[in-house]
């Protein structure tokens, strides 16, 4: 009974350390995201060392309670977001997109090669500057009502696209490290795959829920329309990481086809209280990954400054170049939307780090900027969305 | 990422699994619970073998959010019951709570010395027919709506009492397998901290939570109240493990503590989104404990059939001598509401175990008679619910 003991101690510590982080955040009128970042960080191994989570895989359960915590969140996003209303944007979208995934890939492999490091290894460097975060900027978004935005159907549909060709890149900079070069043809099927899966879960999913959901309440247990739902987000999520991509992209299309059932409304009630418990251990393990011991010293300091900047700024001008079409307010919002690298920086890190392509320090200070960029971007993002007049797309206020 | 897309298996597999064996109950009038429990032995170590929880400890994910999703539970049938409610029927409580200690106790030391163990192992086999899981009938109780019927006011107030003396008697019985005898004054000093946190947590935090309750939505964060609960709920269920109580007490305790605030209404609503997700991982992790292998011969189910025989005879008998002063029919609902063993009778047989006091096959039987009293009783008590005469202490029908 000791280790039920020990779990339960972390579960309230954690939850507990989020609602203060949060709280004390949004007295300073900053996200309640950023508080609750900057929480795991303080009861993390760098400082307090009240929790541990793994570093590379989902292995401890608090990391398994992060991955259902981001989940439920993109699953919620999606339940917020009409196919119909990602159609208009789809353009724009897929240019973000792609020039927020070649522009900081570029920047980064350049800054990689100039500080020493191989080619080889400098593409490897430059993945980790690529792939979007999509459940820092989803968050934001949230709190601040501001789903219904143009920009945030922009930056959603991004978001899809980043994971994809992040993916893809990351396929192929793995396989160069062995010197083998890469696999076209193999490249393309994955690609195939992932793009098939997408349109046949996103628009066959959609018609279907949009034709009939009666039988969604057809099972005798009570919320069986959650219930239902609930088990095709935890399905889609598994079945997109074997299509290799995030188990986010899945849950986001799950909430996405439940959005186009006349249970929505109801749905989306019920998905709030889950967000509200699980959510922020997601948030905590995040900001708990910061090791501060390694940075703790100037020239680690002052390269996590060159890389963050590079970071932001390659993502900014990728997505805004993207999105000029709909004005420049727009496209510096979907810009800095598309900043935060979070979970999918340390992830490409850990991976670098196990394959011996850069040291400890490397792998701090990528995980650093992956986590800097997701607590530099709630309080930019939301100052430019309070600021720029509002461009909603439809009107559909959210309760709480 | 490979790890993750496992652990995303697990849970679907679990949540579908639950909901499928949930609605098979339902549909051959059965509870729904009955058919988690048979769904995680199905997909269990036994037959599929698609899930393997610990047996010991709460080592896996998947053990960790069905510790979750128990606590949950008993949170919210904590919230639907008020202290008053309990106090009115605290002598018959306490006097089911003891008897339906004693009985089995009596009965299971007689039968395991009669089967050739010593008296000193023989009152280790005993205590695993003594404690009551909570968890199981709380459920079918909640599933019928019975939460406000004065049998179950009497078995939840019985479930708090019986946890404190299973609790002492395993104190007992542990220290004795030394050969040193026991320490009294340890003894009821251990009895003391466990009552007392009882009374202080439960009178005080009532006590406050009518006094006033606003200050639970002073946090800026939206659904606060919920925040708040939900973070008292997990501190004391943390709480009660080191008073050397079952976690589901100390939720309980945060549920009824809750249940005098003004916000009861919305924290119910909001509370079963949470159980929906989450408790069918408890019923399936709990199903999935069975080892059908070890029970494969006549001998063993012989045994067993004797074992479950005198579990349910004793408990029956304690908890109907207890509450006779309400009647006959009462005194059979009460008596069955306390038949289930559940999990805490795993836990006993696995410190058996790892003791050296039983072999496999003895703990095969323990755990499989702890887990058919949580699947024989359900069917029964929703029969005798159902034709029983309505005897609620309070008009308040839940919405589902």
């Amino acid at each position: 009974m000791e280790h039920a003991s020990d779990i339960l101690f972390t579960l309230f510590i954690v939850f507990v350390a989020a609602q203060v982080g949060g709280e004390i955040a949004q007295r300073l009128k900053l996200p309640g995201v950023v508080g609750e970042i900057a929480a795991g960080c303080v009861i993390g191994p760098s400082l307090l060392g009240w929790i541990t989570p793994e570093q590379t895989a989902i292995g401890t359960p608090l990391d398994v309670l992060a991955e259902i915590g981001v989940v439920l969140l993109l699953f919620s996003v999606g339940l917020e977001t009409r196919l119909e209303d990602l159609k208009k944007v789809g353009k724009v979208a897929f240019l973000v997109g792609v020039l927020g995934v070649l522009v900081p890939f570029g920047m980064g492999s350049v800054w990689a090669h100039g500080s020493g490091f191989d080619w080889d290894k400098s593409l490897f460097v430059a993945a980790a500057f690529v792939a979007t975060s999509a459940g820092i900027t989803a968050r934001v978004l949230q709190e601040l009502n501001a789903l219904q935005r143009v920009e945030s159907k922009v930056i959603l549909g991004a978001a899809v696209i980043d994971d994809i060709l992040a993916m893809l890149l990351l396929g192929v900079v793995v396989s160069m490290q062995g010197g083998g070069g890469f696999n076209l043809s193999h490249l393309l099927m994955v690609l195939a795959g992932a793009i098939g899966f997408i349109a046949v879960v996103g628009l066959g999913g959609a018609r279907v829920m949009r034709w009939n959901s009666n039988w969604l309440e057809k099972p005798l247990a009570p919320h069986s329309p959650l219930m239902i739902v609930l088990a095709l987000c935890l399905g889609l999520a598994y079945l997109s990481t074997l299509f290799g991509l995030a188990a986010i992209i899945g849950a986001f299309l799950a909430g996405m086809i439940a959005s186009e059932t006349r249970q929505q409304h109801t749905l989306e009630k019920q998905t709030m209280p889950l967000l509200a418990l699980l959510t922020p251990f997601f948030f905590v393990v995040t900001g708990s990954k910061i090791d501060l011991h390694e940075l703790a010293n100037a020239d680690a300091l002052l390269m996590l400054a060159a890389v963050t900047a590079i970071a932001i700024v390659s993502k900014l001008a990728g997505g805004w170049l993207g999105s000029l079409s709909l004005g420049k307010r727009s496209a510096t919002i979907i810009g800095f939307g598309m900043v935060p690298r979070g979970e999918v920086g340390v992830v490409i890190a850990s991976l670098g780090l196990a394959a011996g392509v850069f040291n400890n320090r490397i792998y701090a200070i990528i995980v650093a900027m992956s986590l800097l960029t997701a607590m530099v971007t709630p309080p930019v993002l939301a100052w430019l969305l309070k600021r720029g007049g509002s461009t909603e797309t439809a009107d559909q206020p959210r309760e709480s």
